[in-house]
């Protein structure tokens, strides 16, 4: 019985003697903490130390460090569990949930120590995968824990595994407290778990180092009280120091009120109009009738944080330019509380730090919001498990706006708020589809992250930038329209790019009129039950629409079919010049093809059952 | 040189003396008709004689013999070349086309001779697969020809490989007339090729001996000319001898006069209703304004044939009754003559051989007719890849319909005109499908077999029967709308079973006042270009519909929304008593999981590249 108890020493268990019988038909296994080599087949750990490191747990006692190998079309993990008790569970799923969860298994019976790759059904039961796609490449107990290397492909071609893809990654884990006579006993539902979102395959781009001569400045909400509601967009005046001449921001990072992590939503800085030298001092939420009517032409994007985002850098050749002639020395500072539990006098002075240079880089950096405009026009209909709505930047538009050279798109955040589950930005030419500029088909509103490409994307004058966003809304009763209000929604993709331009806003909605048409046709076809009086709001007549099937796919229809309204806007809301209302829907005439992922070869992979890992007194 | 010129003397090829020079860069080969021995790993041929045969090209120069491995999931195929030249393409794809196909190739450099699994992209291309699924058991030289013999699972898993289905397989050939440097160096457009349609997965059963106590009896056009009209329903009525008692049908078969075997589309014989014991002696169109209005009572299926199929047999403890008291002396042969060409003057006598026996069997069969009423008011827009029509069997129907112990269909022919790409029915019971009674992914309307089901599918009283028919309407320019013409459409599943019920048609159409409802909303979303005026037919209204992307997702729409008109009839068109208007669609919650190919292990594939056959005198 030395064995057992050599594990159980180990880990943070009771000793086989306290243990119930059942799992004490074993007999002595290897001293040492080796791996059988025949299991060990595959390549041999990367040479250089892990760039990426993250805690899954709140606790920290799982620590995720990972490389990618874009070459190798794989991951190599190494998770570090503190506490080893009788095992973890690791891995990934759509979004978040145990059920359905592609995973690798560590675990003993109470004697021998199991690694395996499995995968969970939809009820959380543990099954071990047929094709053996994590592969183990070391364990090693070390000061801190046990460290278990691995290495998983991005896609294994087995239907039960997940697909590693750019974008948000879910990752999961569960801690097993007590032995398993098997993996098949195991299920997720009764163990400690949780989810950890990150983004897995990050680009192969060094950061900057941050010039010497760079400066800092704080612009964030002072002190104020967040008001006991919702949705609130509270707008504050910082006025920039008088003669303070042209900088390039060169990166930023958020300033988050040590309490307030889950009520900060979103924050933007926005530069007022040029002409404007002075700016009144605003210090209150942005719908207030209070509010200077002046603020209105402080929209010209300067810096975008949302929840989950890190610290923001430019590349060495482009600044964001503030301050000097030709720019106002007023910013609005714009914070999206979000208040569900109706928290009330919490004091918040959250806001973005500026790093910026005094030394101009070549080009000045801008950012672009491309989507849907936000209007209730654009609704999803309630108990929608993926309806997509899209977002055009027309070719009339970029035909305008963009310099004969074209723009270069370098970072990308993607925004929508609570039902998004995925967006994508396509870029078409000549009516096909040509590039994808971003896309998260696993995102979530809680992880917004302003992303660098991993290769710039280029458009050129007359292309078309389409924007989808797919939302679920099966916990809905009524339709969710488009809107500024966290319960209403948005779809939208912020590029980072050079050199600038004044075109801020490429965005469409379907024409107002033909929404109308779609009223009053579903409501002959429903026996007049949709309010289509001329004093319904458009959110209201959505609101009364009987959802059936036909409604439902007459609205995907219209949306499909019917010209739209673009906003092809400059700065202070203002159009460039051209006719912009009933715009035909960009045609596509081709689309990309989905990426087959590049099955391993069977080499490649582990063999078909668990490997043993025997632990002992361990070398250490 | 010896080696080319054994390849060359024994195929039907120019010695190398007489080829170009690129040829000849090879040495001397082995000189046994023997596989290399590393790649004949895997099973053994199967013991037993081939089960099935068919000749691949109209010369008949390739055989192509197979068995079924249900336990495998493997079909183990041998091709016979009886003149090989410098090789042959053999496999399978979506439509008998041999771009994009699945395929085998035996070719030869001039020199050595090799066998692999390739692919042919869409311009016709050919490419070695990576993954080796077609796996070479033995060749050898017989006294007709080069046999291969090669084995080939269901599902490979591999995206690039033909997924062998229940229903209907299109197999593609090609013949190589000379050599070619590498696979890649082939081109499918520039060879003779061909395809041939066949099911493969034939059920496991055996088909009953036709007992010695049966007699036969021929019911044939008697020499008539085919009308010079493209679509002609031809009605001859036969009388039976009289005093002729019941009898069971146990299998028929067609005759087809010689010659006119593309011009007969399909045959049914229709039994006359029982009380009529005087029906006159009709011989003409079944359109004609001659025809007596009595033959609508002669509506009642004996016997059904259709393009691509051959005799059927009932299941021993059943046969179709016919002849003694209650059943009329008379049945109608309806036979319909497709003539797109317009010949004139041609004469046929082709018709239906009727086996019987006066040994009566247990069970009286029947045949049902599911699926969609013969109606305008179903239609498929123009230029449609995949547009899906739906035709139910209500539970309302059945319960009505159905003796308590339900029936049990044991065989199925599914039918549609020229546009029909696949046909499924699907039983739902509780409001979730349940099982599949027939499919076919790969329908062609060439090749309409009655098909023994490898599994009897019972039907409940309240059970519901759904069949989806997808056409294809690329090549129209506008609405193909339901009806009898070979131009418009039908979506049928002729269904076998037993016991015999008074339920002979069990089908729908969309309600028509809904489909007014769709031509009045479209007229005014589309500025009334559609024609609703009141004399207008349904297939002129749908002749003016503008084919918007929004006019056919609103069909769509309403197809899958509104409610539907039943035909549960009995013979003579004749309805069950009830309300069959206005029926509210039936509602499915759960659906059948798509069934995952099961992925045949790495250690069954051969390896990754082609496999060398040597070819010299032979062994015999």
């Amino acid at each position: 019985m030395q064995a057992p108890s050599r594990w159980c020493r180990w880990a943070s268990l009771p000793c086989p003697s306290m243990r119930e019988a059942a799992f004490m038909y074993s007999t002595a296994v290897a001293v040492f903490l080796v791996i059988l080599v025949a299991a060990l087949q595959g390549s041999a750990p990367p040479e250089s130390p892990f760039l990426y490191h993250i805690p899954l747990d709140p606790e920290e006692s799982l620590e995720l460090s990972w490389n990618v190998s874009y070459p190798q079309e794989a991951i190599f993990f190494q998770l570090l569990v503190k506490q080893l008790k009788a095992g973890v569970l690791f891995g990934m799923s759509d979004r978040g949930e145990l059920e359905n969860a592609d995973l690798v298994v560590l675990w003993t019976d109470g004697d021998t120590a199991y690694f395996a790759d499995a995968w969970s059904d939809q009820k959380g039961q543990i099954h071990l995968d047929p094709q053996q796609d994590y592969q183990l490449l070391q364990v090693e107990r070390t000061p801190e824990g046990l460290a278990l290397l691995f290495k998983r492909p991005f896609g294994t071609c087995d239907p039960k595994d997940y697909l590693i893809e750019d974008g948000t990654v879910h990752l999961v884990y569960g801690i097993l407290e007590e032995p398993f006579l098997s993996l098949e006993a195991i299920n997720s539902s009764g163990l400690r778990t949780g989810l950890q979102r990150v983004q897995l395959l990050k680009p192969n781009i060094t950061f900057p180092a941050t010039p010497s001569d760079t400066y800092a400045m704080d612009i964030h909400a002072p002190d104020i009280q967040i008001p006991n509601q919702v949705t609130t967009y509270w707008c504050y005046i910082h006025e920039l120091p008088e003669g303070f001449p042209r900088h390039h921001i060169v990166k930023y990072e958020p300033i988050i009120t040590k309490g307030n992590e889950a009520l900060v939503h979103h924050m933007e800085i926005f530069q007022c109009a040029p002409e404007m030298d002075n700016v009144p001092h605003f210090n209150g939420p942005c719908d207030s009738k209070m509010k200077p009517d002046r603020l209105n032409y402080c929209r010209h994007v300067l810096a975008a944080w949302a929840l989950g985002a890190k610290a923001f850098y430019y590349p060495e050749e482009a600044g964001i330019a503030f301050g000097g002639p030709g720019s106002s020395r007023y910013v609005r500072l714009e914070v999206h509380y979000h208040n569900p539990l109706v928290i009330e006098g919490r004091r918040d002075s959250s806001g973005i730090r500026l790093y910026y240079t005094d030394k101009l880089r070549r080009f000045n950096a801008g950012i672009m919001e491309l989507g849907l405009v936000y209007t209730p026009v654009m609704a999803i209909p309630p108990r929608e498990t993926a309806f997509v709505l899209t977002g055009y930047c027309t070719d009339k538009c970029t035909q305008l706006a963009l310099p004969p050279s074209g723009i270069h798109i370098f970072a990308s955040q993607l925004h929508t708020h609570l039902t998004g589950r995925k967006v994508v930005t396509v870029l078409a030419r000549d009516g096909r589809e040509w590039e994808i500029v971003n896309q998260d088909n696993h995102y979530s509103p809680h992880f917004q992250e302003i992303r660098m490409l991993k290769k710039m994307v280029s458009v050129h004058r007359g292309d078309v930038l389409i924007t989808s966003c797919t939302y679920n809304t099966e916990d809905r009763e009524l339709a969710t329209v488009g809107g500024f209000g966290i319960l209403e929604e948005m779809c939208v993709n912020y590029v980072h790019y050079y050199p600038q331009t004044q075109l801020e806003l490429c965005k469409s909605a379907v024409n107002a009129g033909f929404l109308q048409k779609y009223f009053h046709l579903i409501n002959r076809f429903n026996n007049e039950e949709v309010c289509t009086c001329p004093q319904a709001s458009v959110s209201q007549q959505f609101a009364s629409v009987p959802w059936n099937s036909f409604n439902r796919e007459v609205l995907k229809a219209l949306y499909a079919f019917a010209p739209i309204s673009m906003h092809c806007n400059k700065s202070s809301a203002v159009r460039f010049p051209g006719e912009w209302n009933l715009q035909p829907l960009p045609k596509v005439i081709s689309t990309l093809e989905e990426p087959t992922p590049h099955c391993p070869t069977s080499q490649g992979r582990s063999p078909a059952g668990p490997t043993i890992i025997s632990i002992g007194g361990g070398k250490g």
